[in-house]
């Protein structure tokens, strides 16, 4: 048996595992942001003709797994695993979308960092050969996230100016032992981090510190340096976070320059759309991994990039309780 | 590459991996149970010694990292990978568990089936090479989750005789490339199964269905039959569940007489205990390994088991919202 570890917490990938197909749906506001263009599903309205807006979040995610379903050409029978997870207690926006569907399941809890752990474990399931596709999945919605985390919409609450928005999406992406696609090269898990931060409005800063030490240890796991990438993307820090992730990298000798950006700063205009610091959530990495990072890498923007999802792993009751916010964030070379 | 997929949703693990060390810290209940003398740590309290109930179950998570880490002489680094998760929202009983250890994680929500999922997927990072050892923790607390789910303790709510009571507890195990133990031979993912219940009171019925589907696929996968498992244990499915689970299999002519058991109906002992149909919970299936299913086998007691995790994945919005109870159940074969 061969190993595959490299370092402390990095694992290699030899027999390239490839993103084959993937697929996003997201919500008016997204649509309306600079990627609207390229999601494959933009919803009339938040609500997707659901109750709740709970519901409403497992319609994206059905929604974003049946248009993966269909360019994989999996309709007839789907994929043989799927790697699922959000942001809702009891992360019942994934289990409600994967009911009655006949795919074998296995729940993630990664608060923001889902996609990127999602990614990760199916990558090594298709490596290993343990299936020859498997499928990951994350979603978040504004609306739900807004009364679970902090208050009801309706409440009018003023949001803090170093808080991010929750996006309202889903994405999904599918990775084959065959086929052709961006290919999964290596992985890093993440460690999780706390550094006393108590501010709930600002998850940027405490995942800032956990997005710092998992792409220090990626490149040193692997003997690698930031030339090895024409972009390392974070998901989501949003600008403060991302700035304060700036900062520590130069502190360790890493000026990144152009190479480090955040899906949260992707996804909406911070000039015309009113987010404050960005977006957040686990649908917002995953849709525009979707949407933006994959097809990039495709069409030769990037040849190289190093997605990191990073993931704030409180619960309004432990910032009841006064605790500090512990972080994770776990990364994954793409290459095409 | 070889494919190492078995049926539709099972794996097998060639290079058998084994379970090397395992560990379990319970509350008083538990420790006053039939397997009270089997546990490593008996709490004299629940609070154990936390300002919080969700604090206390951190608490108990890390006691039993720290006995799992002592048993398998890992003190001086820790495990290569820890795969983890609880019932509380957003998995913080994990997070804080694992803050600042530096383990490389990666969270899991599977409700009660959590251990089940963990073993199976540390399982497969082992037998993969990806790492030489992983762990498999998880945790819940009656008190936390009687409040998160159903009413404070202070409210003194009646209990429903179709209730369950969640265990005060966590275990963990050590899953190994090298090592004496238990082998970890196959696994089976499960499906999302909804069959309509809706009675938060009666997850046990809601899994039920899950389990039997999964156990019947598992043996299908693997051209097994029951004469294959000296027991085939379900967590949790408590007395009615576990009732409901034969009634469903022997209507599929599989009559498993005492071959099944639960591990909900191990852990209290109903004439002396007052739990209703027995327990539940993430650290219940999880202490139940540990303290008697794996040194059952260890003892030459049995010599193959089928460990079956069943998850209710309902949280309390979607039962306020009137939605039936998605379940899931997660098999994994150990021999001895």
């Amino acid at each position: 048996m061969d190993t595959l570890r490299r370092g402390k917490q990095s694992v290699l990938f030899p027999n390239r595992p490839a993103v084959t197909a993937w697929a996003s749906a997201v919500g008016p506001k997204e649509g309306q942001g600079p990627l609207g263009p390229e999601f494959d599903l933009v919803a009339e309205d938040g609500r997707l003709g659901e109750k709740t807006w709970e519901q409403a979040e497992t319609r994206l995610q059905q929604k974003a797994m049946e248009l993966l379903m269909k360019k994989a050409g999996l309709e007839g029978g789907g994929p043989e695993l799927v790697f699922s997870g959000d942001l809702l207690n009891q992360c019942v926006g994934s289990s409600f979308a994967l009911r009655g569907t006949g795919f074998p399941a296995l729940g993630l809890y990664g608060a923001c960092s889902t996609m990127a752990e999602g990614l990760l474990l199916a990558g090594a399931a298709v490596n290993a050969g343990y299936v020859s596709n498997a499928a990951a999945l994350s979603s978040s919605h504004f609306a739900a996230a807004e009364r679970q985390y902090r208050f009801p919409l309706a409440y009018g609450g003023q949001r803090t100016p170093t808080a991010q928005w929750t996006v309202t999406g889903s994405g999904a992406v599918l990775v084959s032992a065959r086929g052709e696609g961006p290919v999964l090269s290596a992985a890093t898990v993440g460690t999780v981090e706390d550094k006393g931060i108590t501010d709930a409005n600002n998850m940027g800063a405490a995942m800032a510190w956990a997005a710092c030490r998992s792409i220090l240890v990626h490149l040193e796991d692997l003997g690698r340096g930031p030339e090895d990438y024409d972009r390392i993307v974070t998901g989501d820090l949003g600008s403060l976070g991302s700035a304060m992730l700036r900062e520590l990298l130069a502190k360790d000798g890493l000026r990144l320059g152009d190479r480090l950006t955040d899906c949260g700063m992707l996804i909406f205009d911070p000039k015309t759309q009113d987010v404050h610091c960005g977006g957040s959530g686990a649908g917002c990495s995953a849709a525009v991994l979707a949407a933006e990072l994959l097809p990039g890498l495709v069409s030769g923007r990037w040849k190289r990039l190093l997605f990191c999802g990073t993931g704030a792993l409180l619960s309004p009751t432990t910032v009841q309780q006064k605790q500090s916010i512990p972080a994770v964030c776990h990364c994954v070379a793409i290459e095409h």
